[in-house]
């Protein structure tokens, strides 16, 4: 959330003169991802996002990350679309950092999202994976059970210092999660980090959607898991199930779910909730020194992963 | 650089219905403003910076700073233009803090200015301390003289941490502008803080003056002085000749300086670096704790300070 690397006015020129995209008109660095230095930049032609990738990026997977972009962007999915330099590249160097410009988006990203706007994810969410049909490319999510484990490694000594008891917490649900995971759901691209602040909105119509580096292939239904606890708890953390029904619904609409994927949602969310519990705790036991973003309280995820627990079946996220 | 407070959609709309701008297509936050939240704001009708006041600001000071930019724009000064709600009021309150809609103003700030740029920024600046003139407020400016004292008091025990020796050279030159200040020069509404980045260019045309938070009543040739340390010395901080007499030649042209003025540029050149390198100073000194920005190099100051010190006169400056 913050700009890391500096681009003064003559290193842009000579970056922008490798593309047909015109000349520079303003050039601010914004406030938005938390891992990059992104700056949003207007030219003579058009709007675009500059991001410059830091160090926690690993430069092998950026390709994956932009050509999934692209392919979704070609597909109508309303993503970024890298764009191409004259000489056909879309991942370059910039300020001694691997760069790209993408396509600016226009919308606003919603705090509290009505169920309204729950829906339009939900249908947007199932063109995606549609769209990623196409898409051969492959990247395993190293932020799944296995990853889990090995990040619960590292905090379970301190885990406790957060909440009393929550070390054992962790530990019982990696225990439930790997008999209960299931192996054989349909499978594809995903986003992997579908929350609000990744979704623009002009009303209750997406017109973007950002941040794909998380993008990985994994269970279509965990990306909706993931979506459930992020969109679907209002600020008191309570679980708003109007939302829940409206994003599965409109989902269910343009990608059918199977009886497998919609009896699997309850574990998917438990482990989705997980997922975030545990990078979040890192985030928080591990702060970074000079870091510009605040991280996250961990503890929004423990009330969402107890809710999880205490769900019957999918009744309660689907209609 | 950074946004200290964020805002999320829904106050956002509350507080754009209060006004006739039209509805939020856009809104990211920039990492513009040393000491502010800045958002770039695009609306059904235009686009906007919002700017929320954080805490080092003097609520007291805002109406001058608005008023000002508001007289600058009205004279066709290409400064902000602060934008009044329904009721009337520029100056409002958003999330807990005092906040105002500005127009924005397109253009890239450039790093290392051309003499092409600076005779720009000269022309622009005599026609800014012109406009100034129908603008009757008066705020003191706290960073001269006697505010230079003040700061020095509270750095002095620690200065030869930076420099041996910083301490009695900061003294010395203390007492030398105590004596050799003028006392009688033209004075009016200055900037203060004309920095680089704080000018928006389009190619050599300038398209935008930011960032009055400094702005203050002095000696327009202090103005002069500030950008002369502030624009005219390169990378290795080695003045730059070419681009000091093309600044002040072209101010000259759009307001006639006189002798006096001429004259006093050396002393006034030793002022506003002393000035810059006191705040540096005390920044560097007393880093805040989780500063979203790198205090900048007092030592950039010391240079340039070591070299107004033996000039002998305005010749050095000017044509």
């Amino acid at each position: 959330m913050a700009v890391y690397t500096q681009v003064d006015d003559r290193t842009l020129a000579e970056f922008l003169a490798q593309y047909d995209v015109g000349e520079a008109i303003s050039f601010k660095g914004i406030a938005e991802g938390v891992e990059n230095s992104n700056y949003l930049l207007e030219t003579t032609k058009a709007r675009f996002i500059l991001t410059l990738y830091e160090k926690r990026a690993d430069p092998e997977d950026l390709p994956y990350f932009l050509n999934m972009m692209e392919h979704l962007a070609s597909q109508g999915v309303p993503s970024p679309l890298p764009i191409r330099d004259n000489a056909g590249d879309a991942l370059k160097t910039l300020a001694g950092r691997p760069a790209c410009l993408i396509s600016f988006l226009s919308g606003v990203s919603v705090n509290q999202p009505s169920p309204d706007q729950c829906a339009a994810l939900g249908a947007m969410l199932a063109q995606m994976h549609t769209a990623a049909d196409g898409f051969d490319e492959v990247r395993e999510n190293d932020l799944s059970l296995g990853g889990w484990h090995k990040l619960a490694d590292t905090i379970r000594e301190r885990a406790d210092e957060v909440l009393p008891g929550l070390s054992a917490m962790i530990d019982n649900e990696l225990a439930y999660l790997d008999a209960a995971w299931p192996s054989d759901l349909p499978r594809g691209t995903i986003h992997a980090d579908l929350f609000p602040d990744n979704v623009l909105f002009t009303g209750d119509q997406i017109t973007g959607v950002i941040d794909f580096y998380f993008g990985c292939t994994d269970y279509f239904a965990y990306d909706i898991a993931i979506c459930i606890n992020a969109w679907c708890f209002d600020d008191a953390q309570r679980f708003d199930a109007a939302r829940a029904k409206r994003l599965t619904e409109l989902y269910d609409i343009h990608r059918r779910l199977s009886g497998a994927e919609v009896t699997a949602l309850p574990v998917l969310c438990r482990g989705a909730a997980l997922r975030f519990l545990l990078t979040r705790l890192y985030d928080w036991l591990n702060p970074v020194k000079d870091a510009v973003v605040k991280p996250h309280d961990p503890m929004d995820y423990v009330r969402r992963l107890k809710f999880h627990q205490q769900v019957r079946d999918a009744a309660d996220y689907v209609v």
